[in-house]
């Protein structure tokens, strides 16, 4: 268990990192949901918000005065156990409570939580605590990504910080890592944290394989624009198919062609695409294609947890061939927790590793993300096996 | 024609009106669309500028530099002659250009103006400048009451303005007009500014009718709401039945029954239904469902226009039985300008009057303002005819 | 009142001519559905037949039984007095009750009315049947034009009858008829049946206008899609241009381009396009364009009945400007057959005249025959007006 | 390699079999597609019949001449290598080719077959002809619950074969069956017939388990439908959940509360439900759902087939918990046949086991059956592990 102090250090620390997330933001860009999928700024900082208001202070907080009682309906997310909310496709509606009055509310359950864990600590209150920094974290990540949307997908096309990279060149040499047969142990084992759905270390069995120790970059993944890649239906799953003909697919999220030469907007505007760079914003049908183009294919995440220690990781998200399954024994947790991971586990597919957008201290080699195969506002990426 | 200085005096009048009517709002307001036909208010301050900038100071104004090119982009509405444009439903989507942006694209487009006009007159110039005008009145109307969607659809019900009275009680007794069969001139004809849809003045034949002088109250349409009127198809159109069904229907918008009380949305918050002001937010599925409740009708917009001057109208748009169609001999305008009024003159109904939220100076009693049938956000409002 | 005698004979023979038109079919055309509008013809068969018996058979004929209690649920159409029902868009789903058992269903209703008439006569029971058989007329128009879509709509193209020539040449020249300024009187006052919707005989005043003598024919259609009518926004309503853009439409329906030459189908299987014969299955939003595009306009539906003793017409259903709107003191009668006409008097189109799919004694040059906008199977066509 | 002679006689009696299935049928049962997922059984008997004729005798056969050009863009049903084809969404909008057509043309293949093949062998053709007879069995299974499910959906609710018992009762007491700890062997090892998605036979390590000898019965499920299951969200997917709610679902396809009573629709006709019969037509996520609400779960189906030689099975296809993935080296066929399996192995679950409406020597205990988690038209079934 973490001793209190130093768990308070990190949960001041994280709630302070969300808002410097936002701090190159107009009040304006709190508010927009351009898409379903991507939540406004302001939402985000609400909902982690209610979270710590919701799990710890209300029920455990005896002289707690909750700060508005609408507020509960309005950032709550998915939780059906706790009761009603506005549905995520409305979030974009809601100009009230305002952005200031947001950041009121983080105050108040900031200081509410510091206060009662300098007097109240528990075994089961600093698991909750936990779980509610990461719980954020999590979100720090999604800010991040949705506030690259809001101001991606605008036509005046501002810049987010001239100071955030997010295309880091690799540069070491591709080659092949030679994995023998065998069983292996997957899973979470470690006293630190981790989510419900990494628990239940076991074995299992793999072929012998090889994966690569380098992502697919923006200059191969030009080749197979190049080749024709998004007009060959032999290459796509069915539904991928389906998907890039009904949305007129034909490069990865953020690409621009302008006069014959490929531009994509990153954080830092609109810039020429380096070639060394790996390819990010390409949806799990993309990648499959891809890896299909090659006469290659996707690893596994269990092949991929396997070799991790003999690769760098960290820049992109890597879609596996994996889809998103409980694994043995796997048990949720009792109540509104136990809505965090098992309902999701139908028709997704496992993502591993992290990406730039991935705050400090909140990724690991068994960490498992996961999202819908079409999806791409994530920095994904493409590592390849055979 | 009017001269050049009170014209100009009018239009900086208008222009400060507008914005006016945005002082109460805090800046993420400006930014959402709850639903398609309601726009932010960021985007009505900035298209109604736009109106000017793209047909009196581009084409006329010689050395005149646009404030922003993408602004044609962002805040054309439908002129499919000036090119392309954002689509209507992706305007909540856009977070910039800032509302301080748009307030500085004001004040240099009105700046524009007041220099140009200072040096430049001519009928044709002052026609252009009159109709932006007129187009900014028009816009601030959906202003208002779109503000109200916004606020009104926001699960905080937040006021907007404690002095703005949006539910006006009409004093006087319900009494019926009679008007004798025969020949009436329909259509503008004095000097004064007008759209194009009023113009060509011509005669129609209408049959003896009565017409009531007091628009339909809350308290009278509340008998209908208690006399299953929301459940009894025989009441309404086919269209209208499956619209009820649909979004189950079952009271004017903004209305909210708490605890078996009846309360609505108003600009100065949530109220209690005052029984004798006139019911509003009302569909047109709606007014002839009720009318068809009483054994009566609506009038036409003809019946509305021939005896308008004897009874009081303006703070409610009344929804008349009348189709919109073109008037005999109408001549819509070349170019963009053409686009105003003729394209749209399919499947919409005509209201007549004018709403408390018209502004000064903005209805006549050839005014034919124009909606789908089953929208609800105007200050609508029903008129019995028989 | 007509006679019992010549009634009976008028119902036997409309019973019959259904069956007629359905002769040439194959006993899979009688159930497929390939849009929401066109019913499958055993649809038609039965539900014309659960007309008499539902509104004359059941409530009338004491010692009748019902032929299957289920037929009721089967083939309502949209009589809400009457409850529930298939929804219009599963029709094509049914497979039972075969055409077979659909035929025996005519037959012991046919056999049931001719009984009960020949034993049973009244003012009130003639006029039920009167309408019963009109009822029947106006589906056999649907029957005919339903089929050529269904076998139109098949890649196969089959022929429906060699002996049926739906593009009939009109050989006279054009010309304009001259009418002068004045009050016209307009609707049904002959002894003979009509519909609700063309009583209420009343005065209109009609501004002079000219109309012309012939329907606007293959050959001048084809100068508007020559000269790009199809991409010219300016000449569309906003909701004619979304429709034409959201459809790609760029012909009449049933034109096909082969190699460079202008094919349609139909009754007798694909033709060459004959530039004499008057333009067919065309959209109001298509009639309006192409007025618009010759610089005139469609007539309403007052000039049409004013003007139509001096022009032939019958061949092609004339969409009018007018929208479908009750006359002055339009009364809906009481109970289901009250459902017949009123609920529609929202978002359609008149036309008038009649088209080579009407059977005989079904239609007069009061008839109001109404479709929603953007509808093209039925035999549409255009005349234009000044 | 399978002689020719046998595997002639195996064609013949596979192409039979298909018409025994549609002797009962009217032709109107035939046509209709009353949801996206059921196609017309014409279509299903013309499409297996333009297999042989596709990738047979056109290629192969040099004399052969095609029964109908036409029918290659009717009867194709996804090979994207093969041409353009009807959407699969449309197949129920084509009364032509008749039934009496598809029949001819089913004779006019086989008889071409037959005719070919008593004069050529090869490896390849025989293998190619295997091939399509495993596919005509799978469409065999198909057709029966595509017109159990039109039958079914008709409000006349028709029997379709009194013979046919759809519900066959178990006998044997529940039990549980453990497995071991360790490494099993997975996949088609055995020289007869299988899928390319079966191939690749390899090796998994499977922890301890144990397995139900039984299904899951009607009666054991009502329990969870007594018990609130369609009401208790926790139970559920994310995805499930609104499955449930969107379309309402409280109980198994076919299933009809009538006065407090539970029917079924069967083969037979209208039913009362046999608590003791194996419960069917449920998703996945109702399999899933129930196991939850017991503390329970579904098998992987790589425990299923280490286990499946312990208890009986066949009677209905068996959810697993597994995503249906490729296996390790999974090669997918050249050409046309490619598209068989690989192309769907993204989004679906896999079932194992055969059912009731399976032809006889058309499953093993290798074999992959594959949907989507939200369908239930499928004699599907639910066995428990833990």
């Amino acid at each position: 268990m973490i001793l209190t102090d130093s768990l308070l250090d990190f949960f001041l620390e994280t709630r302070k990192h969300s808002e410097d997330i936002c701090s190159p933001l107009e009040t304006e860009d709190y508010v927009v949901q351009p898409v379903v999928d991507v939540s406004p700024p302001k939402w985000h900082l609400g909902h982690t918000t209610w979270f710590f208001e919701e799990f710890i202070l209300k029920p455990h907080a005896s002289d707690y005065t909750e700060f508005n009682e609408d507020f509960s309906f309005v950032f709550n997310s998915y939780y059906e156990t706790v009761g009603k909310r506005v549905v995520r496709s409305d979030r974009g509606n809601l100009s009230r409570p305002s952005v200031k009055k947001v950041y009121e509310y983080r105050e108040y359950v900031t200081e509410g939580i510091k206060g009662f864990f300098q007097e109240s600590q528990s075994k089961e209150l600093n698991a909750l605590l936990e779980i509610g920094i990461h719980h954020e974290k999590q979100h720090q990540e999604l800010l991040l990504t949705d506030i690259k949307f809001i101001l991606g997908n605008n036509p005046l096309l501002p810049v987010y910080s001239k100071a955030f990279q997010d295309h880091p060149v690799e540069t070491h040499q591709q080659d092949w890592i030679s994995v023998e047969a065998g069983i292996y142990e997957i899973g979470h084992t470690a006293e630190d944290f981790c989510y419900d759905n990494e628990l239940g270390r076991h074995k299992v069995y793999l072929q012998s394989y090889e994966i690569s120790n380098r992502l697919v970059t923006n200059g191969e993944y030009l080749e197979f624009i190049n080749d024709s890649g998004y007009g060959r239906f032999d290459l796509w799953h069915a539904e991928g198919w389906d998907w890039v003909n009904q949305n007129q697919v034909s490069a990865p999220l953020y690409w621009h062609e302008v006069e014959g030469e490929w531009y994509h907007y990153t954080a830092q505007g609109l810039q020429k695409i380096d070639s060394n760079a790996p390819v990010t914003h390409i949806s799990y049908f993309e990648a499959f294609a891809y890896a299909q183009w090659k006469g290659l294919r996707l690893p596994t995440e269990f092949e991929w947890e396997a070799a991790q220690a003999f690769f760098p990781w960290g820049k992109r998200w890597e879609w596996t061939e994996s889809a998103y399954l409980p694994y043995p024994n796997y048990k949720k947790a009792d109540g509104a927790l136990g809505e965090y991971n098992g309902k999701f586990m139908v028709n997704q597919k496992v993502l591993r590793g992290g990406s730039v957008a991935t705050p400090a201290k909140h990724t690991r080699h068994t960490y498992r993300n996961f999202f819908h195969p079409q999806l791409r506002w994530q920095f994904t990426g493409i590592r390849l096996a055979k």
